[in-house]
This record gives C-alpha cells, structure tokens and sequence, in this order.
C-alpha cells in the first residue's frame, strides 16, 4: 500500500467540489497553489468557461486530470436514445480534447428522472437494459478516440433517479459483457461512498484486477446524513473504513489518484483555499 | 398471483405505521374499524400498554399477526452482549406470548450506533461477525420456544447506524450458514423498500423459496426522498414496481399477509382512520 503521509502527489480533486466557490479557472488555480497536481472536471464546468480555455487552463499549470465527469444517463423515451448518444459522443471528445485517462459513465436511473421529460414507468430492469446497450454503442467511438470508458456504479439510494448501476458485482457484469477481453477500454470508476456498505466489495475488487480498476474516489459517509445528495463527508469525518478499501485496491496493482469528490453544502460553504488544504491534509492522515 | 382487488384480508398493518397517532390499543381498535385482520407491533408499543393488555386488545378483536417488531442490534462492545443476548431472548418470549408467527430481526450496525455508549469503530465486517454469532446463539432459544427469526435485509442506506445485512443474498447467506437444513426456524422478512433496487432481487427471492420467505413488507420509494428515515411513501405514490415483486414472492408460494410498514412524518400527521382506509385502497388497487 502506497505511502501517502509525505506529501499530496496521489491526490485529484473532482472540481465538483468547489463548484460553489468558483468557476473552472479558479479551481485549477487554487489547486496549483495548494500544490496539488490533478482534477476531475465536469461537464458543466467545462461548457462555463468553453473548452479550449479549459484545455488551456489545465496546460498553464501542468494539472493533470484523473477522469472526466461524465457521460450516461442512458434511459430515456426511445425518441430520444440518438440525442443521448449524440451528447455521450460529445463527452468522449471533450475528455480526449483534455486528455483524460477515462471518461466516467452514470448510468441514469428511470426515464424520467435520467432525461426528464421521457415518460414515467416503474421499469428499472428495462432502464438497466438501456445502460447496458448505451455503454456498447458508445463503446463503439470510446474505441475510435481511444477514451476507456469507466462505468461508476452509485449507491442504492440513487437507484431511481440518477443511476440504476448499484453496485460493483452489477458493473463487472456489464463490463464483462461488453468487453469479454479486458481491453483496457471498459472499467470501473470506484467510489468509495458508493459502495462502502457491500458486503461482496473486498470479492468484487479481486474480480475487477488493475484492467477494470479506472479510477478510484474518496469521500466519507456522516451518521447522521441530512441529506442524499448534499451531505457527504470529507475523509476521516464519517465511518468508512478508507485505509482498507484502498489497500484493497492498491492490492490489484491501482497506482493511479485518489480523487476526492464531496458533494457538500458544509464544504462548499467554505473558502476554496480551506478545503483544499483540508483535502491535502486528509489525504496524507486518513486516506 | 393473489387477486387483492375485493377485500383487504391479506392485508397487515405494522404498527409503526400510527405510531404518532395512538397507543397499540387504539390501533388495534382502528384497524378492527377498518376490517383489517392482522397487525405487526413494536416492541416499544407493546411496552408502553404492557405485555398482558397487548394481548389481550389482539383477542378481543381477533386480530391476528404478521410479525414481531423486533430483535437484533447484535454489534455492541464484548462487554455488553450478554444484554444483548438477554434482551433478544425477551423479545423472542414476547413474540411468543403474542402469537406472532416470527420475530423479526434488524442486525444492528455498528456497535457505537446498534447498542450506544459501544466504542466507536468503521469494522463493518467486525459487525457483520458479530450479527452471525447473535443471530446463531438466539436460533437455541428460538428453536424451544417455537418462534422462527425472520432476518429483515435493511437498505444499504442504513448499513452504518441500523443495519449491517443489506441485500437478500447476504441474509441467506447467514440463513444457510445457521440452518442448512431449512428447517423453518430461520429465514428473511422481505421489505420491498428495502430491495427493491438490487438487480439480484429475483433470483434471490428463488434462492429464498417458501421456507425461507417468513414474511412480506410494502411501502413505496419517493423521489424525491427527503428524510432518509421518515419519509418513505405510502404504496403507489412512488417508484417501486411493487405487484413485480410480490409476484416474485408469490411464484415461490409464499401465501401470507402483505404488511404495511411506513416510517413517514405525512402519514404521521394525518388521522388513524385516514391513514388506514388509505392502505386498504392501496392494498387493493396497486399493492
């Protein structure tokens, strides 16, 4: 297991973070300054300010990236599937314009709540079906702009409205599906308050190896937590157990960041140049 | 599948559901009122009217039950679990003297949360011991006095601070583990709030087969859910397939009520009466 306690090079900030504080220049720049060498932008950040001055941004300041966030939520009506996958093509060619190692996929959950407006229905085996053939035609372009692709199985309380893919076992099986010859291409993007509570977890890591293993994130689970959403902790506040499920990971050859993602009313409430510090410091003490 | 369109014989009213609204006697009361047949009590409510009187108010008005609410919270310090195994034991007494058909048990999470003034510790899988070995010594008293265990899979949600057994498969792991021989004694309350998200679900509720499946919970999944304890929907206002899962439960033969178990400040609020000829209508039409 990896030695984090000297400094904070492993460490990526997923830029969701801060996205109250300031826009995607603010946060690289903050990050540069707290020494932190990588980010996870998202869309949303990303079309604020344009891409090119994203791109820019990050090259000014030698930011890596960790992953991008994110394509999916794949069920909607069937007038729409192209418009999906015509959006999810375009995340494929943002996150190679910023040169990131992955694209990270949320499923969606049902229709209505994955691209409102699709009709209402109670089907989650048929909104699971939908993620499954989505990954596979978008696999198709993943392949052509050499893009893995990094399925992000969320917890089950997310189930209905953001993301039908729920847990590790769920996401191999998909992986295993549409890419049966670990190309590299298909994978997983792990979260640790995701799937903390599974009790196939330490099995289900072992399945994945360091092929399937794109990404791995951190945060912590409150007791009490006040809200599904906006309540997460930061690392070292709440009850998971971070050290063993990275030494579980670290365990399948996973070099890669340890990307802090914290959505938080209490954290984006704060001065960027805190949390970062906070972050930093987490990292090298509890993570 | 069972035609519930006519009357609401199958249905059972787990106590909880107008906790707010009245003593157990005044429930008992109400749901005679109602023409309801079976009820599922809490221990507190039975506490608060006393054992003899509880008893009593069920054979005056011929109500029979669905359950026992329930024993478990297993994880606590070394220090504290022969209490734990006390109070388990009373509680399978207690449902004995009811006449309940099973005793319902919720694992506990972790020690600081299942059993307060416990240390505190992140070993998820150090409860998860703890529950089998709990679950294991009570199945000797169970066994003497007749009173199946029914392992109620809780949402993952609550794997820190109520329950550490989160999916149907690790319930009937311990149940195959405990009682390899099916002997009726040990099996699994389903609650469709709890699983319905898990995409093993059907293949589980077969594993689980009529002697293992000792007992069936509703209520509905609202989106948005805005407590993660008191906000649960009455049946039809959310996003559960539920007639999918009874289904399910049914093809294994499974021939008992259907019980309504709802956490929920709304249905708190509003008169006993209404709250209860509103899970008749919902019993009959969507459950």
């Amino acid at each position: 297991m990896r030695d984090f306690s000297a400094d904070a090079r492993q460490l990526s900030i997923n830029t969701v973070t801060l996205r109250r504080q300031g826009d995607l220049v603010a946060i690289i720049e903050a990050c540069a300054r707290a020494g932190i060498r990588a980010i996870a932008p998202w869309r949303d950040q990303v079309a604020a300010i344009g891409l090119d001055r994203a791109v820019a941004a990050a090259r000014a300041t030698g930011m890596a990236l960790s992953g991008y966030c994110r394509g999916g939520m794949f069920p909607a009506d069937p007038a729409r599937r192209r418009e999906v996958a015509d959006d999810n093509r375009r995340a494929v060619d943002e996150a190679a314009a910023l040169g990131a190692p992955c694209l990270v996929l949320v499923a969606g959950g049902l229709p209505q709540f994955s691209r409102p407006g699709s009709a209402p229905t109670r089907d989650l085996g048929g909104a699971r079906a939908q993620v499954e053939d989505g990954v596979g035609a978008l696999l198709d372009h993943a392949r052509e702009a050499g893009m893995p692709l990094a399925i992000e199985p969320l917890h089950p309380m997310y189930a209905a409205d953001r993301a039908c893919v729920n847990t590790l076992r769920q996401a191999l099986d998909i992986c295993d599906q549409l890419d049966p010859g670990r190309t590299g291409l298909l994978g997983v993007a792990l979260d640790a308050y995701h799937v903390w509570w599974d009790p196939e977890l330490s099995g289900q890591i072992a399945r994945a190896g360091r092929a399937r293993l794109l990404a791995y994130h951190v945060c912590d689970w409150l007791v009490p937590t006040t809200d599904m959403l906006t309540d997460r902790g930061m690392m070292g506040d709440g009850v998971i157990d971070l050290r063993g499920i990275r030494a579980a990971v670290e365990a399948q050859g996973y070099a890669g960041f340890v990307e802090v993602e914290i959505f938080s009313e209490h954290w984006w409430s704060r001065p960027m140049d805190e949390v970062l510090a906070t972050c930093v410091s987490r990292h090298r003490t509890v993570v």
